[in-house]
């Protein structure tokens, strides 16, 4: 996340998010790109194959080996969908197959926030993909904390202008919303669904994090309004949401005091905030609140990771052009000795938007077919600069879902002053539901992972030590809070458990 | 601290701090130890030599080489010196001369808190003494962040029933107080100096960590005081305390605090919290409150770290008979390749207790003469039990004390739990200083490492991703404050300062 840090503490609008960036690069959309879409979905040798058999020659089509990779026990495909024939609108996904017992194991589609951010960056790729990427991006290793151990993994870029995921339409990928994102979303998933009908009726989950906080309660309800007379009824069964964007007040709030009470700004300024700046005004703020917003960045957080706010920043600037020559670690990481010994390092991010841009590695990926997309793959895109329609608060939205018998859970990194755990808490605690079992500790390895608090409906789960990327930095702890989640299984208020 | 984290959460009473642990274990004191004082203060070859000569030879006896140390640049003493003849009472210090031109540096007291924690313990072997101990306890290595070398370092041991203080009246020993302690520690440098004159006048600095928060500012009132026609007037420049225990009112609203806002307690716990414990009352707590505090402990913190919320526990119990026996690393630490690379171990404490009570580590040491001490070397002491002498509140210590002109610093690593940073501030707060350049991060290896605020009169700074002791988890950033606390230097506001 180290490429959004700069200047993350944008002001609480409407959307009431720091981590809602929209860099105006300045960059201007080529030529439409209509034929590649067209060849990808049905053009040479597969005309003649009977509409029965298509999918399977498409799926096959699909199926990906990554460039020098690691031996797997999984199958692993990735592609484009149409999501929007009419506009030229294609979705990158990266689908990983369960490592153990896939035709048992769910679905579980995968979404990053922003807006603008792809699963395939931090999801895939720094989170809990199979892999790491290595840090001179020449390849791939193990990740033994991979998701896909406990579920078969759908990774998404969505919406348009995300990574790999394109429209025909370039000024469309400039306008971003929630509804076109929920909407888009469904249709990629019922053309995923014809590549791959073996997972038409598989029980099926949505999760993501950040601004994927509304994505994924909004998808999900958009599903259960569309399953009613549909011809595939797809089978949700929950959603998990980590440090997720919620509530236009809750939020902002949650933001300063966490701020402040993790030593990042000053009592003067926080008090200051909590006057000058009416976070319950969707149309927040006066130029007062900004004044102190730009203040307490520039001079009171320093330069942090805001995303992670005990570990150290990444030092390494980003080059492409010098980047392959270099190898910032003299020790190999594959090197078994330093598998295990290998700790949190803040320059990851750098090695995706690398990796990704190397062509041997996209035509692995069936990704920027003939090099359709007229500027660099990156973690975080440039090209979503409108996001007019964004809700102000998803909780009526988690209501419908509550009400509807869906699982969910919700979770937070407690090192993170982006969408901290404050903010989370206030907005969950605003839903004024009733509580099913208190506040407790829970253990993964023996120690301590975070708290759980299960209200009727949802469970909330903090996990200790972990920024806005909770993967990332307690892959362990994560995993546990994963696989209990599927598995509908309480969190362990002991050690020994 | 890991002896000390089980039932931390002590109820907030007069003294109003969760670190005040009273271990009743119920061992007794054996026999006076009259006649080793004795010995020690002129016995043998010694009665010859003119009292001019006297202190050369007494601070030559008490030069230190540890079994198969490592190679140093500096001189090193330890031993036993009289704080009250009367009633047999001597406390244990261990010098270690500057690395860097001795003669020129200044001389820094260090103080551990508790009250009946061991500076040999905490500040010498775990945060910035010149060694490490290795995990087998068979030796030590060096620490690059020594304090030493900006400073010569004497580290006492105080009061006595504390490591290997001691007094020959042994009920004394379960009897603490803040007075008694603070005049202790002016005796013990009055007769200190005797023994290394060449300390006399040298610039002098008090430092401490917790309790001694106490300690710290009371000693250096005395010294204020004392100096006023004494024969030897003690050159005091300036304290400097860390996470330091500074009001029973602040303290307390500052750690309920800290544990709600860093997702450790439920709003419920904190909620009552506030409304049944009168922080305000020395003689705090009701049942109520005390039965909060119990349900905090077992069910909302959970086996964690309080001293430092973020890092592991350590899983192994010390076991003195199978210590000696048991490597916990298969890599020897003073495996170069592993110097840099070894991070933050839980266990450190451990060593300590096993390497201090080795019988030739003491014979080095000059403690424990004739195996005088009845019970173990420990970290933290369970001989210290009554402390009814204690300040509600420093503040007016301070008060004094920024008057007098001194140099005065005070910092908190930010991921503590029991003496946090939110009490720190809101009681600094309290003394409604003026600010004389608000609230900035600085910087260490360009990283921030933390926040400042200079008050008038008195300095604050927060170590980043820090624990209660600070130079143990952020040993880099916390000499960097150190220095800058000596040079009396602001510390950068940019990191390329």
């Amino acid at each position: 996340m180290n490429s959004m840090a700069e200047g993350f503490l944008s002001r609480p609008r409407c959307i009431g998010l720091g981590a809602l960036v929209f860099l105006a690069i300045g960059l201007e959309l080529l030529s439409p790109v209509n034929g590649a879409l067209a060849a990808h979905l049905g053009g040479g040798g597969r005309r003649q194959i009977s509409e029965d058999m298509k999918w399977k020659v498409e799926q096959e089509a699909d199926r990906v080996w990554l460039p020098e990779q690691p031996a797997v026990n999984f199958s692993q495909y990735a592609g484009m969908v149409t999501v929007n024939a009419t506009a030229g609108r294609a979705y990158f996904y990266f689908f990983v197959e369960s490592s153990e017992d896939a035709p048992t194991k769910p679905l579980t589609l995968w979404l990053n926030g922003g807006p603008g951010c792809s699963s395939l960056a931090y999801g895939f790729a720094e989170e809990f993909g199979p892999y790491r990427i290595l840090p001179d991006a020449s390849g791939v290793y193990l990740h033994e904390y991979a998701w896909n151990r406990a579920s078969n993994m759908l990774f998404l870029e969505s919406p348009s202008g995300v990574g790999f995921s394109y429209s025909n339409v370039s000024s469309e990928n400039r306008i971003g919303g929630d509804k076109r994102t929920a909407d888009d979303n469904y249709h990629f998933l019922l053309n995923w669904f014809e590549r791959f009908p073996q997972y038409k009726h598989r029980d099926f989950y949505i999760a993501g994090e950040s601004y994927a906080g509304h994505y994924v309660p909004q998808l999900a309800k958009l599903i259960l309004d569309r399953n009613v007379g549909a011809d595939l009824k797809i089978n949700l069964k929950g959603c998990l949401t980590g440090n997720p964007v919620t509530d236009g007040y809750w939020d902002n709030v949650g933001n300063i005091d966490y701020w402040h009470s993790h030593a990042i700004i000053s009592d003067q300024t926080w008090e200051k905030m909590k006057k000058e700046c009416n976070f319950s005004d969707p149309h927040c703020c006066t130029k007062a609140c900004d004044r102190l917003y730009t203040y307490a960045e520039t001079h009171e957080f320093g330069q942090i990771d805001p995303y992670s706010i005990y570990t150290a920043n990444c030092l390494e600037t980003i080059s492409y052009s010098s980047a392959h020559r270099k190898s910032y670690l003299t020790v190999r990481p594959n090197n078994p000795f330093m598998q295990g010994r290998r700790g949190y390092d803040p320059c990851t991010g750098n090695y995706a938007e690398i990796y990704f841009n190397r062509p041997e590695v996209q035509k692995a990926l069936h990704a920027n077919i003939s090099g359709i997309i007229p500027y660099n793959w990156t973690g975080c895109s440039s090209e979503l600069r409108n996001w007019t329609d964004s809700a102000f608060s998803v909780i009526p939205v988690y209501k419908v879902l509550i009400k509807a018998g869906l699982k969910i859970w919700v979770f937070s990194g407690d090192a993170d002053a982006v969408v901290p755990v404050t903010s989370t808490r206030y907005a969950l605690a605003a839903m004024k539901l009733p509580i099913v079992k208190p506040w407790y500790a829970w253990y993964h390895h023996r120690q301590v992972g975070g708290r759980v608090l299960e209200y009727e409906g949802l469970t909330y789960v903090t996990i200790r030590g972990a920024g806005h990327e909770v993967p990332l930095l307690q892959p362990g702890r994560a995993f546990h809070m994963f696989k209990s989640f599927l598995d509908a299984k309480r969190l362990p208020n002991s050690p020994y458990k």
